[in-house]
């Protein structure tokens, strides 16, 4: 591992966290409500840390896909210790398990929450918590490479590392342009949606916060009903709309920038998306109507806001879809599965892999009939490789067993078996919400100090697809030979 | 397909069925409460539809692998019409989805029941219920290459199609002389198992009974209470004994038997299967005790003998385990998911794959941190090749699919998503009982007719590892040029 330049990229993740908390601050002077010297004392800490570790002088350029890894998992492991500070120093959450669990919530994008009431908070903090959202949506290391001079060979392991799908691909030869495209796209979708918020009444403030949400896919709301609380169904249809369109794979959007409208809409991980979309909202609201939970068109509604905000993994309700009958209730917790498209700010497995999967297993079916033909495995036409299909699968073995590990932990609180496997299906899909104690009206206050960690553990892991988290606590990858 | 020497198979099949209701006939002789004549008609209606079909002329010899597959899976659905018909005609169970269900249940050694008080029925049904446990435990069809004219090169693939794990190998090179050996070992561990039961003082009858069950590893029991109603704990540890060695891979026993004693205890996935054994009994006893359940010795029993039950997938019970806490639940769901070994009587994942899925995982990171190494996936110390890696990781993704569509498609019962999800699992599975309204002292009775019927579906998927059946209902292999 080349450690020093590791905690040099650190660094400078912390430099940029600094910079990310003095909108927040300036918000906490606006609204003045003592929590401005917390933000002040964070950033100065923040920042002189960052710039400490920047200042490591680096003896080799030698930086492999193991480093990239490493420095992701750690990056954002310092991000979230060094975003709790403001939560503790201002007293709003006094516990650091606590402020810690519901940092590394934000950046992860997540949206699972310890508070009990949301709004008895300084509106500098919960401005923070939101903006955390924002700023791990699009992933913080990726953004280093925009910034920073390129740690030239190097960098594409980073990329990599925190960027999500089973295969990446740069969108522009130089990668440094790639990624200033990517947040281009990010910051003027947010802006649009704020601007439509404001144009349907919500409050600035309000837009703000929940457009940082929408686009990140977190689902923080400084309302303790979250989008519920506003009764406007011209807000529900926009943030409904908005969170459908960040968990699309942001590189069709540059396509559909330079033209190629034919190959957004034939794009198979799109169609997949949003057919999937298509077919849970009219199944729920069926289920909805027909079990005469609301109106025709209250069901339509309730059921587009939620299957929009679930499979995208950004978390927001509108009402306690905990109540709602064990079918709607069960394509929900799909949806927390299949999560967005990869190359998107959602979280969950990704529509690619559940698509590549699929598409495996009725290739293993193939080979049984035609035993002597060769089977590929095609998504939007192209052969995929028998490694990426080999790493897919993997993939979701790891997931499934992260998940049971997870569970089993947890379940030592003693709560039921429900909120206990919809709490780690919450977190480690970086969904937010799951039913029963963790349902929209509940929150993660009750688990004990312990749960918590195995939570944040699960929220990192299953924003930066585990392997960057198990290459950080491999003992394998820091063996003398390969320091 | 070759249909006419499929159907041919099946008509075999429906004769060693017809042959296999005589030992229930002569019981209800015995006992005289009225349900003689139900056995005697299915005995006739059986063996003459088999004598018929057997008789069907065969035009050509060919028989692939897909002939394989079909004729496992049409052989299994013919024994399970054709067997539902003395519960049937009896009146003990007047629907025939019920009898269906139970009759799945009792071939596929799942020991899931519709049936509210078991002990109300006649004996000679209760025999011939838990005789289809017994008979469904090493396969029905893998029977029929022991006792008839090799059907030459294909009959390979009928052996492929019914046992069980991610590779077969036979233990002698005649195939039929492997069968022979299997069912001895089978049938001469079954007889050990009656007698120990009758020197524990349980009475001829149940001790029948509940060796059938053991042996199949399918939880049929003659009492509502199961092995609970005996309150006898050396009964409870002979059974506990005896499901543990009824999971256990038969071809290790050969082995054995030929003195092969360091190969037996040097096979890694028998040392999985043990060591999960030790280490779930010794998490769920403290458990118990610590909550207070049980004194020390009772936690220990209770646990050793649901342990034994559950991961074996018989599914017998002592106690109501769907009361204890949720730490020890989940574990069980673990053993639920994780089954016996490959090449046992036992269902689930089998624990093979799962140790296979767990190394390639590992592989995964290895990976990462050594990118130019090659890395092979071993066990026992052989190197298991890529094709087997990728059919093991597909098989898990099958799994889990067929898992939630089962789950969607009973939801629409409106259950509560744990008897949901338990009751899917418990068939897939081929386990029996589940938690909530499916645990020890539950049943699936007051499912609809399309749920049972897509419980039945699970459970002969489960129990022939999913592709026999996809082969059977796949368009693909039915079209013309396959025929």
């Amino acid at each position: 591992m080349n450690i020093r330049m590791i905690l040099r990229i650190v660094g400078i993740v912390l430099l940029i966290e600094g910079t990310g908390m003095v909108p927040s601050f300036i918000v906490s002077l606006i609204y003045a409500q003592g929590d401005a010297i917390a933000f002040l004392i964070s950033i100065l800490i923040t920042a002189a840390s960052g710039f400490l570790l920047y200042r490591i002088p680096v003896r080799n350029g030698k930086f492999y896909a193991r480093d990239g890894f490493a420095a992701v998992a750690l990056g954002w492991t310092a991000i979230s210790l060094f975003g709790s500070m403001p939560f503790v120093i201002s007293g709003a959450i006094p516990s650091f398990i606590d402020a810690f669990f519901e940092t590394v919530s934000g950046f992860t994008t997540t949206g699972s929450s310890i508070l009990k009431d949301i709004e008895s908070l300084p509106k500098g903090i919960l401005f923070w918590r939101s903006f955390t959202n924002f700023m791990g949506g699009m992933g913080v290391l990726v953004f280093t490479l925009a910034v920073i001079p390129s740690i030239a060979p190097g960098s594409i392991h980073i990329m990599n590392a925190e960027s999500t799908g089973p295969s990446k691909e740069k969108l522009v030869p130089k990668l440094k342009e790639t990624v200033r495209i990517l947040y281009t796209i990010y910051v003027v979708m947010a802006t649009c949606q704020i601007i439509l918020l404001l144009i349907a009444g919500i409050p600035l403030y309000d837009s703000l916060v929940h457009a940082f949400a929408s686009a990140g896919t977190g689902g923080f709301s400084n309302r303790n009903l979250s989008v519920g609380a506003y009764g406007n169904v011209y807000a529900e249809v926009i943030i409904t709309v908005f969170t459908i369109l960040f968990g699309v794979n942001f590189g069709l959007y540059y396509r559909l920038i330079n033209g190629d409208i034919r190959g957004f809409f034939k794009d198979e991980e799109f169609r997949f998306y949003i057919g999937t979309i298509l077919v849970s909202i009219t199944l729920i609201t069926i289920d909805l109507y027909t079990h005469r939970f609301f109106t025709l068109g209250q069901s339509l509604r309730h059921s587009s806001f939620q299957v929009g905000t679930i499979i995208t993994t950004t978390g927001f309700s509108t009402t306690d879809f905990n109540l709602w009958p064990t079918f709607s209730k069960i394509i929900l917790v799909m949806l927390m599965l299949f999560g967005a498209c990869a190359g998107s700010t959602g979280g969950g497995i990704k529509c690619i892999r559940i698509l590549l999967l699929l598409k495996t297993a009725r290739r293993e079916i193939a080979r049984i009939i035609h035993p002597r033909a060769v089977h590929t495995v095609k998504v939007s036409n192209r052969v995929i490789d028998e490694n990426t299909v080999n790493k897919t699968l993997s993939y979701f073995f790891i997931y499934m067993s992260l998940f049971f590990i997870s569970v089993l932990l947890i379940s030592l609180d003693g709560k039921d078996l429900v909120t206990s496997a919809t709490a780690v299906l919450a977190t480690l899909s970086n969904i937010g919400p799951g039913f029963e104690a963790v349902g929209p009206t509940g929150n993660f206050s009750d688990f004990s100090a312990f749960s918590k960690l195995v939570f944040s553990f699960d929220m990192l892991a299953g924003r930066l697809e585990f392997y960057p988290i198990f290459v950080l606590i491999s003992p394998e990858a820091w063996k003398r030979g390969n320091i």
